[in-house]
């Protein structure tokens, strides 16, 4: 198992990135990482400065920063440690990659090289939500922020494929957002995206259209939106979650007193439980090979388990590249 | 203060909207309550089967159920609750209406009369969340999915007056809720509002971008979104309070034992305090008059509440009657 990690990316790469790296190989005896970016930045992190074993060094010279704009970045950027990786994916060298770095310019970069699975339109980030049924799969979190139906179809396809081998759903369910459960609510690509569905050989696990409070509920194995709207949902969930931690922290500190600290101590494991940024990334589905998004805010924990959810996808065979287009 | 009373809206109509109402004027010696709705329904619900002192009954014979389309119901159904509130809002008989009906039959109520005031294109849903650092107006969240550019502008300008006579904030700032907080990210609806705000005379109050993860943080005073994703936000926060309530509680129920029910209380004060369902309704601004617009499984609690902001805006005289278009 080989995976290609993108040192470069993230708001505190290489530091943090290479930290995780070290754990992931240290954890899993059949996993080796690539690291791709500049020599001289990340040597300084490793042990004695030199890679240990099953680790190896992948030496490029840009880096697209958080800020720019992926297309630019990447066209004016030839040798950036995005590309790098999804050059390495594209080579059959490395069975996954993984990027804490510009989300834009990760999906950029494998929509440049159109490594997607046959018949995939655009590529779509799933990301897995807790709920009180155990977990839900949510896409498109970010890929792609303007989709046509036809594409929040696939994405249906896509993450009923990802709940049924990662989630372990024989039948998963699909959910379309919007903002109300009637067929005739919405804006037209909600509409219209509804239509397809029931008109398509998944309208026996087509559920209709859910609602944001139906998210947690688990009123759905698969969550189908566009990439505003996930990216927005998500980003809400990890404020809300953070919210709730501060006030129920303080409501809580005032309200006990011998048992204070036993309760505190629950919260902040609940808080650790939840916290998005800590997840192991999200895939970008529709790849052939597996590509993970972590959080730019990525600490060496979160990195540890991307690459750990990366290895464990690969090891699914969650992508078929015999059936690459 | 005369407020009329969609009696018949909501999923639990008219009992808890009866007793809501009964409660307001229970309690605000200067308020009266005209419940709008049929007669035959209502009286059940009233001490002795008739209004007490400071409300009165308008009678009408039909309702839009929360299932039917608002324009096609609207049509078909002239003598609606919906449309008779209205119609005393235009005719100047109450100061301001409130429903826990269908939002969009609501919403199109006051379209179809054009009761906007001076200049405003569209009217929009304004609801106030809680934040780390007060409370922030977050619009639009429901009355228009799918605006132009120059809508979100407007809501910009109304979520704005809200916030300086309600919230007591005197100089608002403004963020538009988008993918990331860089000008060149989101799709086009976001791109041309941003571009609206930074070329327009809120330019100094406009803050740029925001994400969903700014909300509670308070980032901004006012957040301007499309009725799409403001109704998925409202809603995703709903579900995650109810959420991290239940895995807070049932993780307190078992690390906690002497002090169990202290801590179960505490937190039973929280969901109370951040149960959305029991807010106080959200304003329907750009109408000239006030409109509150409750959440559809309203109790008695929570329509109380809702008169009361409803008082509380006519008085703020949030909506400068002179200046309807």
């Amino acid at each position: 198992m080989q995976i290609a990690l993108d040192a470069m990316g993230g708001d505190h790469a290489p530091g943090p990135i290479v930290a995780g790296a070290l754990q992931a190989v240290a954890a899993d005896p059949d996993l080796r990482v690539t690291l791709v970016g500049d020599q001289s930045q990340v040597t300084p992190h490793l042990p004695g400065g030199k890679p240990p074993e099953r680790i190896d060094l992948f030496h490029c010279t840009q880096v697209v920063t958080m800020e720019e704009t992926p297309v630019v970045a990447l066209r004016k950027k030839p040798d950036n440690s995005i590309s790098r990786c999804w050059q390495l994916l594209s080579e059959h060298k490395v069975d996954a990659i993984v990027s804490a770095g510009n989300t834009g310019a990760m999906v950029a970069g494998g929509f440049r090289l159109r490594l997607f699975l046959k018949n995939v339109r655009r590529p779509g980030i799933a990301a897995v939500m807790p709920t009180l049924r155990g977990s839900s799969v949510i896409i498109d979190v970010g890929a792609n922020v303007s989709p046509k139906p036809e594409h929040l179809f696939q994405y249906g396809v896509m993450g009923s494929i990802l709940a049924k081998h990662a989630l372990q759903k024989p039948n998963p369910t699909i959910g379309l957002m919007n903002v109300g459960s009637e067929e005739a609510k919405g804006n037209d690509l909600a509409k219209e995206t509804n239509a397809l569905f029931n008109a398509s050989h998944l309208r026996e696990s087509f559920i209709g259209n859910i609602e944001g409070r139906d998210i947690n509920k688990g009123t759905c194995d698969v969550i189908v939106t566009d990439g505003f709207v996930g990216n927005v949902i998500l980003k809400v969930c990890e404020g809300v979650v953070d919210f709730m931690m501060k006030v129920v922290g303080k409501e809580l500190g005032s309200a006990l007193s011998a048992e204070r600290d036993k309760g505190l101590k629950a919260l902040q494991g609940l808080a650790d439980r939840y916290d998005y940024s800590e997840h192991g990334g999200a895939p970008l589905l529709g790849i052939d090979g597996i590509c993970i998004i972590c959080h730019g805010s990525s600490g060496d924990r979160a990195i540890k388990n991307a690459l750990s959810v990366a290895a464990n996808y690969a090891r699914l065979k969650l992508m078929n590249t015999s059936s690459r287009s």
